[in-house]
């Protein structure tokens, strides 16, 4: 008989059905034996009576997690006891079952409350915990609303290379690859190539894993995670990049509203409203707040600190009602060689961090277009433009003026359901010290 | 003025427009110069005449690739000249325009037939190229309608890590990385992390880069490439998978009709049907085949020589019309530990390669869903199981009967448009001599 999903049971009241899953919950009541069976579409309660020998025969047998396959009868719930969720109205009676895959007592209780570390080493059981799985489900709804969206901008996605020579940032915070008797390196973002390749679609983006090599040990990196990249040309300055996440950020909020509805209420979360218009300031002008705010003077800084980037958060909160606040016009000093120094303001770049809920999850700015200036832009950063050649073709062969930014997937994934640490939103989080397993010392 | 799509000229007949992208052929005819100029969305010829010495000016600086912004009146073609392509019908009557970003002399003629080496050379311009273009678009539209296929039929996403510990299939073949003071290495396959997810989410997916360190240096291999990969839980057997990718190959083909009919028709590429049911023939039969129509004898050989792919492919377009061929059991000594025994036909695999116009796309197989059987398979290849520690935990705790899938993007790329290396359907290939540039001796 064929299999049916939980989900669709409600379509076969009285009939006799198949489903497979794995064994949530077992409560043994002596004569009656319950099961929560749970597959990927939800969770059903399922009774072995003692008329069904066949049924209490499995039913007694089987522990949390093995994974059986049933025939039952879809039941009406006897009495007024309807959980909540997905099916706290029906019941399977056991008919009968086999059991395909037998699991060995858990390490520790479904619901207890674990430390992290205990979480990490047994995530292939403990990603099957409802919550984990919110946690990924949403996940994957925001990078295929990513992609959806700008496909239906005519962007054109194209596969970076991770495996790079030279990198953009100067190479102190890349990995280093054994390449066929060379040093090769893991890219921290796909940011040479997407620049290519705006000669190529204009409009392109990009989903893939990036590496850094830092030495953190905080609740916000990771060394592995996926980048999720955009860069188009023909823009008028970096407001039309500020304009363009703002507008993806709306789509993904509405796929998230429309399909993640429980995997937020699960969580505690609220889906955040995008207004239509980001509030923007510069990075002076947040200093100034800053100060007559909170009394602290850090207008000489090139960068905001945690604290402050919390700070603006909430102001931004209380002033315009956002969640999202753009902060603008980093100094040309701290930025990255390719940005692009705004002409009207002298020493400050046309570009952005966005923050959200306390943190910043983008960095985006117009890029340098101009073969002569970015040759120039390079040296002041003490790079070997020789070493760079192979992008330098772009730009001799002719730019147009482009800009793009960068979302950390897991980052905003993590600030969207308010987990703690951005390793709750890493499926398999690589760290200082753990890949999958706790490295030795 | 807002900028128009060179593609919705046509809604602008008569109308002064502005557009904006590349010059992609100048052609100075002494008092008149034409400039064919190229955006995202297609060509179209301009004319710079006397009377408008604004565009004349700029339409005498102007050479290849060089970026503009043009001021100009929509005009039916004045002739019956009318060349072929998007926008044949129309012209552009220059009234201005601006450089956006010049370009230097072209190191060779765009029409010109160049060698592999000196297209890889030259990707940021060689990119650009109507052909090349057309097969990334190609790329493109085929990881979508994967996606969305696959997102249609349950399956949710994942992000893969790339950084890992132990290697599936023996670390032979896998790249090093410095990781901490550790060694760590560079996937070859998502393997043991999707066979993880399906104890998550049943069916899952994903799409991302590999590496394989293998001293190839054929038209076949490149170090580095895409994957698309599935898992799938609750199956009957290995045909489960088969008839799964036989769907998303139907879909991908409809999805190509569909939006790149003129990629194809520009590669001189036909797009194959999918047969309902591709025809599947066993290792051994496909031997017999090879044996009774070739007088060869490889009977006792584990695997099939590229040769004998090519010949099976043959066999199978005469015999059923298929361009494509499933040959399934390949021995249990020649697959990776992880691989399904078919209790009906010992010694032999429930997997099956799919073998496309001469050369194998994908191995796909029954897993082992069993923990103390993955063991005993681990120590018969001579893996030490304590090292897959981690993953084996997925088994612990039960796991349905399953499998999967890895496809390369690149190499379905270049088959689809007849391409003769697969680094012609690789972005930016990595191969033992280069990384963008040559790498040197």
């Amino acid at each position: 008989m064929e299999r049916i999903y939980i989900k669709d049971l409600k379509d076969h009241i009285g009939k006799e059905v198949t489903i497979a899953g794995w064994v949530d919950i077992r409560r043994d009541h002596g004569k009656l034996i319950f099961l929560d069976l749970r597959d990927r579409t939800g969770k059903v309660q399922m009774v072995a009576l003692p008329n069904h020998p066949e049924a209490g025969e499995t039913a007694s047998k089987v522990r949390s997690e093995w994974v059986i396959e049933v025939r039952g009868v879809v039941n009406k719930r006897p009495d007024r006891m309807v959980k909540e969720g997905l099916n706290g109205d029906l019941e399977i009676e056991m008919l009968g079952g086999s059991i395909l895959s037998e699991a060995v007592e858990l390490p520790f209780d479904k619901t207890a409350d674990i430390n992290l570390d205990t979480y990490l080493d047994n995530l292939p059981l403990t990603l099957r915990n409802e919550k984990a799985r919110a946690v990924f489900k949403v996940q994957a709804t925001i990078i295929n609303a990513f992609r959806t969206f700008l496909t239906g901008k005519g962007f054109t996605e194209f596969q970076a290379p991770k495996l790079i020579g030279e990198d953009a940032e100067g190479g102190a915070n890349s990995f280093d690859v054994e390449y066929f008797g060379h040093t090769a390196h893991l890219a921290q973002s796909p940011q040479l190539y997407k620049q290519i390749m705006v000669g190529v679609f204009e409009r392109v983006f990009s989903t893939g894993n990036v590496y850094r090599a830092e030495k953190h040990s905080t609740t916000r990196h990771v060394n592995e995670y996926t980048s999720l990249d955009i860069e188009m040309g023909f823009i008028k300055d970096h407001t039309d990049i500020m304009q363009m996440e703002n507008d993806i950020l709306a789509h993904i909020m509405k796929e998230l509203r429309a399909t993640c509805s429980a995997e937020f209420a699960l969580m505690g979360a609220e889906i955040p409203s995008v207004p239509e218009k980001i509030p923007a300031l510069k990075l002076r002008e947040a200093q100034q707040i800053i100060k007559a705010e909170q009394g602290i003077d850090c207008s000489s800084e090139p960068d905001l600190e945690p604290a402050h980037e919390r700070f603006l958060c909430e102001y931004a909160k209380k002033k315009w009602d956002s969640d999202f606040i753009f902060v603008t016009h980093f100094p040309v000093s701290k930025r990255p060689f390719y940005t692009y120094e705004d002409e009207a303001d002298l020493g400050y770049t046309k570009g952005a961090d966005l923050l959200f809920r306390g943190i910043e999850i983008t960095t985006l700015a117009q890029r340098i277009h101009q073969y002569d200036k970015l040759v120039t832009a390079m040296e002041n950063k003490k790079l070997n433009p020789e070493k760079f050649a192979f992008y330098l073709q772009a730009f001799k062969y002719g730019m147009p003026p482009h800009g793009g930014f960068g979302l950390g997937l897991e980052r905003l994934t993590a600030k969207l359901l308010g987990l703690e640490n951005v390793k709750q939103a890493t499926l398999f989080p690589r760290d200082m010290n753990r890949i999958d397993n706790l490295l030795s010392k």
